[in-house]
């Protein structure tokens, strides 16, 4: 006679698989009906069950979740992001746990330990910067891993980043279109790929446009948020810089400009026209509705998933890098320049 | 002689003894350069260092993790809740796993096993709704938790919600003293907590500002989203109910609102007032700015994580609820009824 396996046991309990593997593992036990649990644990026990230890071996490999390290869920830009991943995951068994590192690399270091320590699979980072020693590091100790949104320099891994060069060019030749000659880019942080590769778009892009390229053309953010947008905004207004258009580098940016231009009687777009980037939820309800790079972030995020769970199971994969194409969404936040007009 | 602790071959072998420990677990030795973990090694070896099996233990039981139940990140009003969470948790050594249950109990069930199976000491829920009976059995198992934002009825467990009843209480108020006198509410799903608690008040402070309250008075959405706001509207004012202002059951409600004035050519104030819930981000920049019940997420996050971890560590210590005080937030989609002008 066969030993009998978990199926047996289900069978004779009268409940699912599932259910009678949960209810056989302490740590899981809780999650079913107690009635139904003793009920499993009695056929187990009767038909002299043994949970098999080489399956159980598999399954403490296989613990079927993967990690997922986001900078800062306050950026309406990753929730969208979460959503993709989920998605893909969901429909192979997989789930995530997600960890928020608020751009701190000691949270960061000691959230993928924590990670790492409960068994993740593999990770999906949305923190890389240019220079990123911790995820070196984790590459080299074969740590499977995706970047998505942003990558490091020199890290051998699959990525997934929106084209931003291609981006950029959308957003300046809307504006050359409209006849502006003088723009600005309030740029990101330069410690990240998608900060300085905006840049360096926006100013080969200028040229190529026969735009006026004096100083300043590129001034940076230290972060990629309104507050620090508004900032920036204000020091370069305070130089008695002047420029018709400004091409955020991304939406929290352009929206903390939008706060300078309440401060300052500034009209948007009559006096100067913004661009954003990403096209974050709600911009179509912004006063005014601003005109934007859409990111397709929802397949940015089932990209990366799908790449992960792939190197998960082909480790010999070589790794790719997948731009994903982003288009302009035109509102009203920008139009022809008063010069003009 | 005494025999050699972790804070010895920290010392030793010159790095801090979060390193050494690292270095030590096979699970996150990879976080470690890879000399470093060598030589720690090799002194834990010289000194005779054997891992103390009582602390080791207690580190086992003690996973300094919780996980965090959300039913859908795409709601702004989320990530203020989960930084809350995580400043206190981080202040406490604890970090946090966060599962996104999309609002399907079959993924809830699934995601919540996959903590408890990973050693969480407790979970932080989001996601309650007012019959709930994973969360009844959950508790009945002795699984420590507390309740942001919504409850469960019957379910004796600490929770943190606005006061719902005061917060539709300040809405009514503000839209009665600008002379409104027919106002309806688009209400939440009423299988929450949060649903029900301000349907239940508006109709009772609606009575108690002799205001109209004839039927339809309060029309129930099936989901917080924008899109169910906007379907409910459609079907209100198709119905030809006449109203000067509406008060909606949160701010992605209110702003299903504004998609359906657009598409109908009604102006925001000066023909349908709207006051939202929740004080979502960026409401400050809509058009027109959106007057809401300023909830302080951000507090009830930092509130559920202190209440979780005094449970954690007083497990005798009574549950207790806690109503945090809203506050209006006026903004300009309220102003006085044409009638009244």
């Amino acid at each position: 006679m066969q030993t009998p396996t978990l199926r047996d046991v289900a069978k004779a309990a009268g409940v699912h698989a599932a259910t009678a593997s949960r209810a056989l593992n302490p740590q899981t036990r809780r999650l079913v009906n107690a009635e139904t649990a003793r009920r499993v644990l009695r056929v187990a026990e009767s038909l002299g069950y043994q949970p098999n230890p080489i399956a159980r071996g598999l399954k403490t490999a296989k613990s079927r979740t993967i990690g997922l390290v986001i900078p800062d869920l306050m950026n309406p830009l990753f929730p969208p992001i979460v959503r993709g991943i989920e998605d893909v995951l969901g429909s192979a068994g997989y789930s995530a746990f997600i960890v928020n590192t608020d751009n701190d690399p000691d949270r960061e270091e000691s959230q993928v330990g924590s990670l790492l320590s409960r068994h993740v699979e593999g990770l999906i980072v949305a923190t890389a910067s240019l220079e990123h020693p911790l995820l070196m590091r984790l590459h080299a100790q074969g740590v499977k891993m995706v970047l998505v949104n942003r990558r490091t320099d020199g890290l051998d891994v699959p990525s997934i980043t929106p084209d931003d060069t291609a981006g950029i060019g959308l957003a300046v030749k809307h504006l050359a279109g409209l006849g502006h000659r003088r723009i600005i880019h309030l740029a990101g942080p330069q410690t990240t790929s998608t900060g300085v590769a905006r840049s360096r778009a926006f100013q080969m892009v200028l040229r190529e446009h026969g735009l006026d390229d004096r100083s300043p053309l590129v001034v940076a953010c230290e972060y990629w948020s309104e507050a620090e947008g508004a900032r920036v905004l204000r020091e370069v207004l305070d130089w008695g810089t002047e420029f018709s258009a400004v091409v955020a580098g991304n939406d929290l940016i352009a929206l903390g400009c939008y706060d300078v231009f309440a401060e300052r009687g500034i009209s948007c777009p009559a006096d100067i026209s913004v661009v954003g980037f990403n096209n974050m939820p709600f911009l179509d309800k912004m006063r005014p509705p601003l005109t934007t790079v859409a990111v397709p972030h929802h397949q940015i995020g089932r990209e990366a998933a799908r790449m992960l769970l792939e190197s998960i199971e082909e480790p010999d994969r070589p790794p790719r890098s997948v731009l994903l194409p982003p288009s302009l969404v035109t509102r009203a936040s920008t139009a022809p320049p008063r010069e003009a007009s």
